[in-house]
């Protein structure tokens, strides 16, 4: 059975106004007469409706936190950055994870529209092409900040916190470069991926930059899995002219290339030096120091949140904010040319 | 400027009323009525508030969840698992990730509570003892449903899904026996954490079972985390008839084990057989196959979303809950005896 203000106001021989004075901190009420409804309150273990409460503000003290993939620790991370944040400010967060669907993102959009919140930071999902016409249209009408962390959303222009990745692509191919490779490849994911199609960009543009002619051959399309790059990376060594170094953009690939090699005998890196995306946290245990660009998942949720906090002060304050975070590389030996 | 229904009223040239009756779908609106008025509130695309909604029921559509530790996979899944059933029921979570901290427990619970929720999915941390009178009064004061998932907390008796692992830490030892070991140690996590008792109670039982004197030197106390694993396991071949088997009771010991035998140069199995708990995604990929319990914290996390929805739909049942799920051996062959 819930107390209700009444029942407190009945026992404390009260108004329910006076209760409600004494629960919003707001009109006068003599000290003793707030102490003996204090008391009741505790007696009563009266838990007063944050629904109720909600309403007269109109708004909830929560946000909406959006990712493709609650099983991925990159994820776990960026949602760890934004908890640490929201605490502090006295926000609860409302999760949602779309196993990167897209109409699992849409339908997450449109209950935290009526949730009436304070904002929403997303990272929207990797799998399909984001040129939805319903999905644009969803984000452009909600009415409510949204941040976006870690990924873009293409065709609209939002706020967000992002990494540099045409400068993580462009890193990772020049430290390569740097050691004496000439041929190097690149494990690209699906290229609906903006940050995949930057970190391709980069690749591109570190080649160019050194005078290494691009050559078609030595991208290899994966999906972000590791199975895919496992096959791949079993049939590179077939190739004429295979490469010598390869640039390899997820961590989930990354062990696919590793699983290959490994079944093929082959050492790294003096058979393939090889620069990943995104730390994975075991290789060092087991002895395999591979070098990775390296994101801070923590750090972009942290700073995802602080730029929600800002906006939801600043409310006066219009334009998009974009924060570009740079990645920094791990060096770890695994793309050096021995 | 959020559109209200007085906003939609006056467009639709009807009373407030009466778009609150096509919104509640309740009482006579004639047919053509209706349909001006959902025409109006879908061009000024208009969201009914799920505040004012939910307060007219006095609960709104939402659960919450409390976890340890985001950034670790294992609640990642179990998140998962809660999130696909929750999905299917038209519920949102409100996410508390602890760090492992009683007093954000606590807070967690207490603003949970505040939100008239219709239950709570929790594991509680593993970090501290749990005998806390502030701790134990919030969760038994909560009136609110309670399913505690893949840990218990002690001196109170809640609904929850939790792994058998007396069963675990048995099997595991007595397949290391199965195998002709006769010195078998345990890395043990905090005794003060539940799970950790229940399988050393196991690997007792299954050590008596086979008439194998208990020896506490066969203890070594780790403390969950991977530094303390590795210093323990650096310093074992130094004891007086080291063990031949270990039992390693959480994924990061797994790992601190597995670090120090590389570094010294010890063969596993032939050197020291393992098994471990709990699934490390990455050691197969890179050819360390590690025998290990499975608990499957995805379908820990199902099955405790199917428990609380069974418990919202039936609230005239009673009594506590418990379901108690066996983990599985998954066999790698780092179990043998060479």
């Amino acid at each position: 059975m819930s107390v209700t203000i009444s029942d407190i106001a009945k026992e404390a021989k009260v108004s329910s106004a006076t209760v409600s004075r004494v629960l919003n901190n707001s009109g006068y009420v003599k000290e003793e007469t707030k102490q003996r409804i204090l008391d009741v309150i505790k007696e009563r273990n009266y838990a007063p409706s944050a629904i109720a409460r909600s309403l007269s503000k109109s708004e909830t003290n929560t946000i909406g936190v959006i990712v493709p993939d609650i099983t991925n620790a990159y994820f776990g991370e960026i949602i760890k950055g934004i908890s640490d944040i929201a605490e502090k400010n006295n926000l609860n967060i409302i999760l949602f994870n779309t196993d990167n669907y897209l109409e699992k993102e849409i339908r997450a959009l449109n209950l935290l529209r009526e949730q009436r919140i304070k904002g929403i930071i997303m990272t929207p999902g990797f799998g399909e092409e984001k040129f939805n016409e319903t999905y644009i249209k969803t984000i452009n009408n909600i009415n409510i900040p949204i941040i976006l962390v870690s990924a873009d959303v293409k065709f609209t222009k939002l706020n967000g916190v992002f990494v540099d990745n045409i400068k993580g692509g462009f890193d990772a191919t020049n430290l390569l470069i740097k050691e004496g490779h000439t041929r190097i490849g690149i494990m690209a994911g699906l290229l609906s991926s903006e940050p995949i199609a930057d970190r391709l960009e980069g690749y591109k543009k570190a080649l160019e930059e050194n005078n290494i002619a691009f050559n078609n051959k030595y991208i290899y399309y994966g999906d972000f899995k590791l199975d895919k790059a496992y096959e791949l990376t079993k049939k590179l060594f077939e190739e004429k002219d295979p490469p010598t170094a390869l640039v390899i953009c997820s961590n989930m690939m990354t062990m696919g290339v590793i699983k290959a090699l490994k079944e093929e005998n082959k050492d790294i890196p003096k058979d393939l030096a090889i620069i990943g995306f995104d730390k994975i946290d075991f290789l060092d245990m087991v002895g395999l120091n591979i070098t990775y660009m390296e994101d801070c998942p923590i750090e972009l949720g942290r700073a995802s949140m602080d730029m929600l906090c800002d906006i939801i002060r600043n409310t006066d304050e219009t334009g998009v904010r974009r924060l570009i975070i740079a990645p920094q590389i791990i060096a770890k030996g695994s793309e050096k040319r021995l």
